[in-house]
């Protein structure tokens, strides 16, 4: 398979932008009728996130290269969630998308490579539908994060190690010392990288680095030339696309834009309610988010 | 409902011992006839898992306070895994005891009550048994803590934090800087406890301390006097009894200490092949490790 860099960079330049969709199901911004079926029991709200996704799933894979589920929102409805969440992988991949799991796993050892044995190997006798990538904390140290590392080689899978989240208070521990821990973390994950960069000259070991604050991200660029970026915060958390131009290069590559509930929340916006139903409400959000990130990729705009 | 602190130490004056006993089911370590079980599908590996802890926690509830069941190695059985956690935790509460559920989950604001919610709160609509407590990734910070403290206050339930992990390599993120991060971590983890000290004088938000190093145990517990640290790494990761005492005060209380391979895959010890079954051999190790422990709880020994 292709290395997981190159697909993204594929999928990126085929659709033409680089928004990525989060999906973080909150039940009670379902659109109808999936909000209404998931007021019952788990079951029922997990039966609701299934036939939800594969509408919206359906509607945004023309517009959209790459998705990130949310694990947390389907974990709440115990496993009928994850079946949820595992239909939903499968649904983005058969609709040619790719699939970053943001479920922030981290520990050590033989129990690291279980968590990256389920997200990116497909689990016990491929049980699940494999994520391309996995979002995966660092606290651990080197010897935890290799399980995760050599699981994404084994795959042909990619990571993003979380360097600086978006989150008001994440200095608290992630600017620790002199330098800053998250620096002491970005060179790490470069260095974890620097063996599988792809033919398109980006690792398949990313980092997350928070959209919201764009005077740091030239900082975490310089120090981690060629790993992808994978910036969430955007629209709803306050990140702006001005913001967002030096986690690229001149040929608007090296990063993801990650928006969920300025996309997902779309139906119900004001503005929108002209439009015949929720999925057109939420597809002009993507195309708005689209246009918003055209000023970043000059070849496609 | 009594604060956890308060029913952890209860079930552990009760029982006499700060025996844990981790769930980490490795299927190929299985004792039979569930190893055979667990190599078909994963639906047939995760019934295997049901039907062993059932009979596995029935062995140990009478010598055991508290399980800690590491959610990874059901993860990799996709959503039936999810089922067989689920009846686990189920199964361990309706014998009496607390568990522990070690998901080292971490994220930010909606994303981290949804987490909470689902470990600590039964999940969406009650769907699954609400485990005692939860093991949580500090890295994101204090505001991204936040929603686990809200839910742990909320229910009556505990929550352990990573401070300092038993990896070998644990130091190369948890030493950063000057004090060293770890020290950061354990002032916030005891200033975030300070209000939820119990009846038993120990707080309800705990931290993870590996039981690998004991000398940095004393240093953490004049960090955290009143922070309930869950130690680790006894047995097969090389912590021993003696190295355990500094995290304990007068009365031998103020940890818990955790096992996991070396009770579960002690039915394949031969210096116990002589006894009957893999539960005599699971409950000879389960003593044999209360009677290492028992200098520590010396009213109770």
């Amino acid at each position: 398979m292709t290395a997981f860099a190159d697909r993204l960079l594929d999928s990126i330049r085929a659709k033409g932008t680089p928004t990525m969709v989060g999906l973080d199901p909150r039940l009670d911004h379902l659109p109808e009728p999936f909000r209404s079926q998931a007021k019952g029991s788990a079951a029922d709200a997990a039966t609701a996130l299934r036939d939800f996704h594969r509408e919206l799933l359906a509607t945004i894979a023309p517009m959209v290269p790459v998705v990130k589920p949310q694990a947390a929102f389907f974990e709440r409805l115990g496993h009928a969630g994850v079946a949820a969440l595992e239909d939903a992988v499968a649904t983005a991949k058969d609709l040619g998308m790719l699939v970053v799991m943001d479920a922030k796993r981290g520990d050590i050892g033989s129990t690291a490579t279980a968590y990256a044995d389920a997200w990116l190997g497909g689990g016990h006798g491929q049980c699940m539908p494999a994520s391309d990538a996995l979002t995966v904390n660092p606290y651990l140290g080197e010897d935890a994060c290799s399980p995760f590392l050599e699981a994404a080689d084994q795959h042909d899978a990619g990571l993003f190690f979380l360097v600086k989240t978006s989150n008001p208070g994440a200095g608290l521990f992630q600017d620790h010392g002199e330098p800053p821990l998250a620096d002491q973390v970005a060179e790490a994950v470069a260095g974890w990288g620097a063996s599988c960069i792809g033919d398109c000259g980006w690792s398949s070991i990313g980092a997350v680095v928070g959209a919201t604050r764009p005077s740091e991200l030239a900082h975490f660029r310089r120090l981690m030339p060629h790993t992808l970026l994978l910036l969430p915060g955007f629209g709803f958390q306050g990140g702006t696309a001005e913001g967002l131009a030096p986690a690229f290069d001149d040929r608007g590559e090296g990063a993801v834009i990650n928006a969920s509930r300025s996309i997902l929340h779309a139906h119900e916006r004001e503005d929108l309610a002209g439009l015949a139903d929720w999925q057109s409400r939420t597809a002009a959000a993507v195309e708005e988010m689209r246009e918003q990130l055209s000023s970043i990729m000059p070849a496609t705009s």
